[in-house]
């Protein structure tokens, strides 16, 4: 009997409607996907807390609360940056353990931890804190091809998260890269390898994802995430009802009802309706250059707006062949925030400067230096001598021990600019100092939704 | 190794932009398509006829013959409706005759045929001249789930086909119902009753399709039909580059250039944008109700603006009720044009007239006495007492014996009224009496491609 993970109000939202989706749509449903049977619904982290302050002017720690008490029997889950929480940058150890105590106070009963790098030393304090506090972790292993991301690799990756007490494991493969043949043998390997239940968390963007989650159930993969359909597909997840179809009466079947599906659908196909303007027609349609350049969709539209700014489009190519050479150079990172952007503005730079790495960025610096974790393989040697100063090395410990805690000075402040109602708004603060000052302090305004009449500036 | 129909110029528009694609937008890309390797392009047939008359003010047989001056390695495909042709009606042997003639001479390599009912006395005369005039046939099974409608039945019925000569054999699952595990026992079971090969035909309109093409070639099936990524996925075929990727490096694999498939993206990508506003948002998003209901997406549409017509929407979950016992008294017919049309209507009827029958449609009576061909099951005795006069029979021979000729009636009426320039004008007049003389005197016009003003009309 294969599970299936809720990720409406999550991913699904953040892939399609750029996170914009209210709480008030959530609410009035929430009590009847609790009656489906969900393994988990993921409902925070990820970009959900920055958007709830910065565009809709509403409190991320209030939503989950108003949630939970809608939502009794289905465990809530959050997706966890590992030591960057829900922000961009790594925070000391005192403050993601507050997060986590935090988030799993009000209503947190599953925390997804991944790191970008796939550096389990990001992810240590999150997890040790969220076993402390009795939650369910599951550890999410970063998706990416590359030379030297092998399954022999994943699965050491894998046995390593066990070993850290993860309760189950995520693939999460974030740009919809893993094949359904590929899935098969990572899901077999892992299934003979480890203990703990596996799901698989993958995007259509590709048009690959269904077909891949179809094989990795074959495989024996326990979990898988999906969207209900009017926010599934395009950039989101596999949409649950053709997936809840296509096991039933199986040995795989879900046991999931396809009627209350159907009516959870006709919800959401208003609340789609609601945020239309939000959804970009090209972010529906399958794009399979990802699996040609690698390049995750969102990065190569980045990539082309970049380029247009410097009326330099016409070197999109060399730039597309300029990404493999600078991520090799970088020890094959996976593709994702932040990586991706680190590695696209240097191929950028490369490509326009006419001399590679005749500009190096800051970032690409820090990334040299060891600072956002170990990369997955050696950095380019020559690449290294450059960046670093006579007899400087990179560091080699875990990046997080080299900051100082943050939780008392943060606090005072706070509670100095008089922005502290209860302990969360700490949190908020600690994460996004500037905004969440005005949000705080009721400055901010909602964002309006996207009308009709503002179709000719959106789709352009 | 698997091989792949390209239905873009067809089905795929068909499903996405009511077939509204001129011949000037294919043009440009026809021969790089043509160095892809598929195993046939599909471009002709189905609404494309009608629509390139009745909306495009295009002659079909130019259009024709243009795709094949610039297609040459690749045979070129249509979809006919058996005796229904590319028409709406029984058209008697000499027409068939003529019209399969004339569209092998014009450039067709490959004649898909199937009928409504599975009646394959409605296809024999189309298959027959196929054959004689050395073109390849490819039988079709209109796919469709019902307590009648098993796996030996369908193998009995491609069974016949191969032995009425056909070349080929296709699964034409047009409401996407097939599910990839039932999809696996089909083709696993006609794979070792038959030998010649089988292609899948499917619509992504459940979300089922890319799985259930994964599972039958797994099983074996020989084709699978897909469309470039810009008009895949919704209601039309899976997108031909993710089956590509999902196959890539496995005894499957495909052969077929990505980067190729990319450029050929790319140029779709322009035309999608040209057409845009013809899409409806909600054939992008899948819909599981077919499998609820069995009820065609296109059909349901239908059905809630008929009774919004009549003020009578809050009875839809009625008549989605009266529909599979209307279909049952009718013997199980597919629900596909004609059949979801005809029994859509007398659900209707059924359900606002408060009695069962109490007004019976000419359709049904027409249906009931035999004129569509045999269906599937038997009718209900009760509603066949009561559509039949005293001692009145069905018919049991082939609808189409009672046809007499029509060809030197309707070449005569043709050329009194001055509009033939080629015999294919006849055929055209044939078809469509009406629109083809105003269409032939150069009277119409083309219709407008809708512009974004329009948007409020069109989402509506
Ligand atoms: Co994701
Ligand atoms: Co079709």
């Amino acid at each position: 009997m294969v599970k299936i993970v809720d990720t409406t109000f999550r991913d699904a939202q953040q892939s399609l409607i750029a996170t914009r989706m209210r709480t008030e749509d959530m609410l009035p449903i929430a009590e009847k996907m609790d009656e489906v049977g969900f393994y988990s619904m993921e409902v925070w982290g990820g970009a959900t807390f920055d958007a709830c302050i910065r565009y809709l002017n509403e409190d991320p720690w209030e939503r989950l609360r108003a949630l939970k008490k809608r939502i009794q029997k289905t465990p809530l889950q959050m997706l966890l940056r590992g030591q960057n929480l829900v922000g961009y940058r790594h925070y000391p150890d005192d403050i993601v353990e507050k997060f986590v105590i935090k988030a799993h106070e009000n209503g947190i009963d599953i925390f997804r931890i991944f790191d970008a790098l796939n550096d389990v030393r990001n992810m240590e304090t999150a997890i040790k804190t969220a076993k402390k506090v009795g939650a369910e972790v599951q550890g999410a292993i970063s998706y990416t091809i590359s030379p030297v991301h092998t399954i022999d690799q994943y699965v050491e990756l894998a046995k390593k998260l066990e070993e850290m007490g993860c309760d189950s494991l995520c693939i999460k493969d974030m740009a919809g890269l893993l094949t359904p043949y590929e899935g098969y043998e990572l899901v077999k390997r892992l299934k003979e390898e480890i203990s703990i239940p596996i799901d698989v968390h993958s995007h259509c963007t590709s048009g690959l994802a269904p077909m891949t989650y179809l094989k990795v159930i074959e495989a024996g993969a326990d979990i898988v995430d999906c969207a209900i359909s009017p926010f599934a597909m395009g950039t989101s997840q596999p949409p649950t009802e053709s997936i809840v179809v296509a096991l039933k009466g199986t040995k795989y079947d879900t046991g999931l009802d396809l009627k209350l599906l159907n009516e959870i659908r006709d919800y959401f196909m208003k609340v789609r309706e609601k945020y239309k303007m939000l959804i970009s027609p090209i972010s529906q349609i399958v794009d399979a250059r990802v699996l040609i350049y690698q390049v995750p969709g969102g990065m190569l539209s980045n990539l082309v707006s970049q380029l247009k700014e410097q009326g330099a489009l016409d070197r999109l190519e060399d730039v597309l062949k300029e990404i493999p050479r600078v991520r090799k150079d970088l020890g094959y990172p996976p593709l994702v925030t932040p990586t991706s952007q680190i590695v696209g503005t240097q191929a950028v730079l490369n490509v326009l400067t006419e001399e590679r790495y005749k500009i190096i960025t800051n970032e690409v610096v820090n990334y040299v230096k060891g600072f956002y974790g170990k990369p997955p393989a050696p950095i380019n040697p020559e690449l290294l001598k450059r960046v670093l100063d006579e007899g400087e090395k990179p560091i080699t410990c875990r990046p997080a021990d080299l900051l100082p805690p943050e939780w008392e000075k943060v606090k005072k402040e706070a509670e100095e600019k008089g922005i502290v109602k209860k302990e969360e708004d700490i949190l908020t603060y600690a994460l996004y100092p500037q905004i969440a000052v005005k949000f705080l302090r009721g400055e901010l305004k909602a964002e309006p939704i996207p009308k009709e009449k503002d179709i000719g500036k959106i789709l352009e």
